[in-house]
């Protein structure tokens, strides 16, 4: 095998948030659906992005988020996503090698932006979300570099990469490059209407090439079109080696063959903005996991690491995620 | 005289910062002075820029933290200062717009980009800042609209300006405007080491032209060239009709002729990030002197501001300052 560089490798969406407070009258008035991510065009983002209030920039994307919080716990990590080059591009790639990540990917060169996501955060901790794709749907199998992906413990995919058309073969790459290495493979569902949008790949992935899967509840019944949620983790059980399910404030249920384990929530004193708790669970779980802890540690990890992060505005940690960890464990 | 449209304008540099935390090996190592800012060129803020930690990016620029938290206390607030037409400059054009401040002036066309301040905030809460002027540079007399500052109860200007070349000329043309309109001018000495720069033009611009000077005790002695703080509020009573001098936890003193006001600070459970203590002590302050009260209440108003900013990362307001106020005062 080969040595072993990485506890973790992600490809994702490269995004930079664009994270603002709103109100309930502002999402009706715009028309967008609370907590959930909706695909825009440029012309779509400008005219949200003219009715939104003052907001705040900071690298995002899901995949980026959870690499950068595996690095902030002490991991090793690198990450695969398609930026362009101009000045978001370069807000990114700061951010993600100034968490200690390894990010090589060249940007983008056919004149689309960098992405972005325009986050409306309501009162109540909500998180809605408008993505302008931009230099992401550039990503394509050859930016999937071999000896990176081969050299980590999980190449983690997040199920958003399916939105730009060539990433799917990106993944599929990286996903044999994987295996071939004797490497595990791991897949976050994203959200519900991703799952909609790309039931079938993921089905088929599921089936045949994820070893360690995440999803909510929301999405893991989408996945099978089932109201049931039993129904869901019964028919996800013969698949994927382990499923991480996350139920926000109830904790985690992992599966892992004819054992289920159930995780207990962190106490948040106050939530502040949901934004990558998801994202930051996966980088707990998946920190514990490539350092052999046991499954329920592994969900404790990623439920510590979530916590922190919907304790205040933004889907990057702002605690040193080593020193909250050393505390709690 | 003109029909009053705004209660304040501001003339400034119009830059996006990136905020980051860092501990004070990290200034030592790059020869950073805490707690002052220093103008650097492309290449320095590049290279500060690759050793600072994930980052933040929010609109910044003292004369437009000012102006938006006049147009978040309610006040009609407009704002003039030169960005680039990329991708920060959009940033900083839709956050000002987005307080409800009226930004007309075109962007900067030479192919500098839009300015930024790299800005380490150390765990005393203390900001060190590296500016890069970038576009700001290109801000000149055309670019005073005359109509707004002659519709403007008072012209601000941050002593910042006398940084790029051209913009002594754009603020003495916004002075003379202001003046002939029956209207007052306004001016912030920003910084020690800007007084330093910029003395003698300061000192012209005091004893001629400047209304209502806002100033900490520590440019107020650079200004005058002295250790002696009561000798150098001996030597302003002369000139400009207000001074307020700001002096952190001991509060304010407001001088005007031979009237002396002592206002206390407000408490601040925790200061997080003391950027735009004084922007914001501004803003208060001009809120209540364009709304007619007593130079007290101006200067508590100024307090409360202040008091908002510094409780936490960032120099724009945070919470609704119309209800913080209301709630105070």
């Amino acid at each position: 095998m080969t040595e072993t560089r990485f506890h973790v490798t992600g490809i994702g969406n490269a995004i930079v948030d664009v994270l603002s407070h709103a109100d309930d009258a502002l999402l009706a008035e715009l028309g967008l659906d609370k907590g959930i991510m909706t695909l825009v065009d440029s012309e779509q983002a400008q005219k949200i992005y003219s009715r939104m209030g003052p907001a705040i920039e900071c690298s995002g994307g899901s995949a980026a988020n959870t690499i950068a919080g595996i690095a902030s716990l002490g991991g090793k990590a690198a990450y695969i996503g398609k930026v362009a080059d101009d000045q978001l591009g370069e807000v990114f790639r700061h951010d993600i090698r100034a968490a200690g990540v390894t990010f090589e990917t060249s940007p983008g060169g056919d004149g689309a932006p960098t992405a972005r996501c325009l986050i409306l955060v309501t009162p109540d901790a909500q998180r809605t979300m408008q993505t302008f794709l931009g230099a992401c749907v550039e990503l394509g199998p050859e930016d999937i570099d071999e000896e990176l992906v081969a050299a980590s413990s999980v190449t983690y995919l997040e199920g958003y990469l399916w939105d730009p058309p060539q990433a799917k073969e990106a993944f599929l790459k990286a996903a044999r490059v994987s295996h071939d290495a004797g490497r595990m493979v791991s897949l976050s569902l994203s959200d519900p209407f991703c799952v909609d949008r790309h039931r079938d790949s993921f089905l088929e992935l599921v089936n045949e090439h994820v070893d360690i899967l995440f999803a909510n509840e929301a999405e893991l019944k989408a996945l099978y079109r089932t109201d049931d949620f039993d129904a869901a983790l019964r028919l996800v059980r013969g698949h994927a080696q382990v499923t991480a399910v996350t139920r926000g404030e109830k904790g985690s249920v992992i599966i892992a063959g004819d054992d289920v384990h159930v995780v207990s929530a962190e106490h948040v004193p106050a939530i502040i903005d949901t934004t990558g708790a998801g994202d930051l669970y996966a980088a707990g779980f998946l920190y514990g996991y490539t350092h052999g802890r046991a499954l329920p540690e592994c969900g404790r990890l990623g439920g510590i690491a979530a916590a922190e992060i919907i304790s205040h505005f933004g889907a990057r940690p702002e605690t040193d995620l080593i020193e909250l960890i050393s505390a709690k464990v």
